[in-house]
């Protein structure tokens, strides 16, 4: 069991009963990071519920402004309609700094956007600071790398994202929808607009006017601004965001074209040496990314590396997979943490 | 109950006993081909089992060369090594016409490879014909409008390919995992390398030199050669194959460019009037290609029509699915029968 320990931090949790919040819990726990007191907050119908931590039994609270104020370092795991109402009124004057996970402030010209092998100087000084999307935070630590070397000037992106990324209940719905579909049954969809077991869809967020998801939008916006690109056509990225029947870890198929020529086994030499990405890529021993060994996993897999054929010596093709509940959530929030 | 009819052909079907023949058999049926007489054959092991199909229960017959010959047209859903071995002498001289589903003859550039709503005339005096990877039929039938009207220039195709794709075996070990998956039970795996269930794998066929898999290449090499796109430097094409938790019916993320300018709109016109797609595209309504409502019809689905972010007013991003044991393999076979 973790402990707390005197000089630490007074972290708050706020969105503790979802499946994101409970991942920061316990990756404060696996990074040792220095927690004084831990209070988790969640709505007034959780409020009173106990739940089991690495930092033993804790007591949800009902969350209030004024709570989260008393905190050193408050984490959203929350929705962006809650963390806009709320982000900013935490913060405020000389409150805590707030590391929100929703898309809220992604945007925001004034808010930094931060993965911490990338870019942590944008965490100085800041007192809201966003956490990337899932499926951003994963290709991104691959290809940061990369774009430093030999500048990226395309990225095609196809996903094989997993139900967690839509929660918990995203989880439960894909069991039960199994169990269902395997004894001849039929299941009610809450959380995805289809049946997910045995099936994909192509359909993760809203639609926008230009017939792309805002999913698919939100990894060519925010690599952009994490990469500190100014100029879409200096890098152009186009997405497919596809829900498939796994629990953890997002998969992501990537051809880039880049401004340099670029090999194969450079890139592997490359991203060996590089932070939170681990190469698995040994076709001959059946090795490559998957959510069956990225799932839990800190580090982002990258394998099936490979001259592209489309784009010759200036490109290539990749396949990433990182288990999305941590480097694409709960892990990426607390090493911003770690930062400050 | 179909019946069959006294001015029509001999079939048989070799491999009767696998997912891609008995699907023939039933396309057979469903397609209303004037049978005279059907034979199903199979290996000793199954020789003697009755099976019960749309024209009736059926003996399965010990396969040999002699009683091939005596069809008029001889379906072969088998092993590439078995189609190397017998395709040839089942036609010689006076014998039938061979449709192969393997990729034995599929790269021999004596032989056609054919897809009848593309490339009809090239069944014409041929003996023995080739039908093409499952994954390629799916996306040549909505790519073929395409590439005649605007020219493909470059495509990149990413896969969510079912377990049928491996045989009813596959489908079979998907089903088993699962369960026990969901029971906390171990299952051991024989037609994947890795457990498919809540995973996918982005490793399909055996790993070539270049590092592509098989059936990446597969899909480059039987597009261009349907097509007839001589030069590899005309349209260039990448693909990353994986197989998802599907039962049936293969999806496909498509990036093209062409050489001429491209409107979504124009697309959806174009397809909505070309044989063997159905659009299924309207955001609005939730309508996109999906396993769930492709699998056991005959189009394929094409839908997520959008303008490429990447290649601009030259390029399009697209979502294809079909269901790969009817136009990826069963359906595409008995319409080159058609054709005859």
């Amino acid at each position: 069991m973790s402990t707390f320990v005197d000089v630490g931090k007074i972290i708050g949790v706020v969105g503790a009963t979802g499946a994101v919040g409970a991942e920061m819990v316990d990756v404060l726990s696996r990074r040792d990071f220095p927690v004084k007191e831990l209070k988790l907050f969640a709505s007034k119908r959780s409020a009173g519920k106990k739940i089991s931590t690495p930092y033993g039994e804790i007591v949800i609270e009902e969350f209030t402004v004024e709570k989260a104020r008393e905190m050193d370092i408050v984490f959203l795991a929350v929705s962006g309609s809650f963390a806009l109402e709320y982000a900013r009124k935490i913060g405020e004057h000389d409150g805590p700094v707030v590391i929100d996970n929703s898309s809220a402030f992604r945007y925001d010209p004034t808010v930094s956007l931060v993965i911490p092998e990338i870019n942590p100087e944008m965490v100085k000084g800041q007192k809201l600071i966003s956490n990337p999307n899932c499926t951003t935070a994963i290709a991104a630590v691959a290809l940061w790398p990369i774009h430093k070397k030999y500048g990226l000037k395309k990225v095609i992106v196809s996903s094989y994202q997993a139900s967690s990324g839509a929660g918990a209940e995203g989880m439960e719905e894909l069991r039960k929808g199994t169990k269902a579909i395997l004894a001849n049954e039929k299941c009610p969809q809450k959380v995805f607009a289809y049946p997910l077991a045995f099936n994909v869809i192509p359909h993760i967020d809203k639609f926008l006017e230009n017939d792309y998801t805002k999913e698919e939008m939100k990894v060519a916006w925010e690599t952009r601004k994490i990469f500190g690109i100014k100029n879409d056509d200096d890098c152009k990225i186009s997405v497919t965001a596809v829900r498939v029947p796994t629990l953890r870890a997002h998969a992501e198929a990537i051809t880039i074209e880049t401004a340099e020529d670029i090999l194969p086994s450079d890139v592997r030499e490359l991203l060996k040496n590089s932070p939170g990405v681990d190469i698995v890529d040994d076709p001959a021993k059946l090795e490559y990314p998957m959510p069956l060994n990225a799932s839990t996993k800190f580090n982002v897999e990258c394998g099936r590396i490979r001259q592209s054929l489309v784009f010759g010596k200036k490109g290539l093709d990749l396949f990433v997979c990182g288990d999305q509940l941590l480097k694409g959530a709960a892990l990426n929030a607390v090493q911003i943490a770690e930062v400050l």
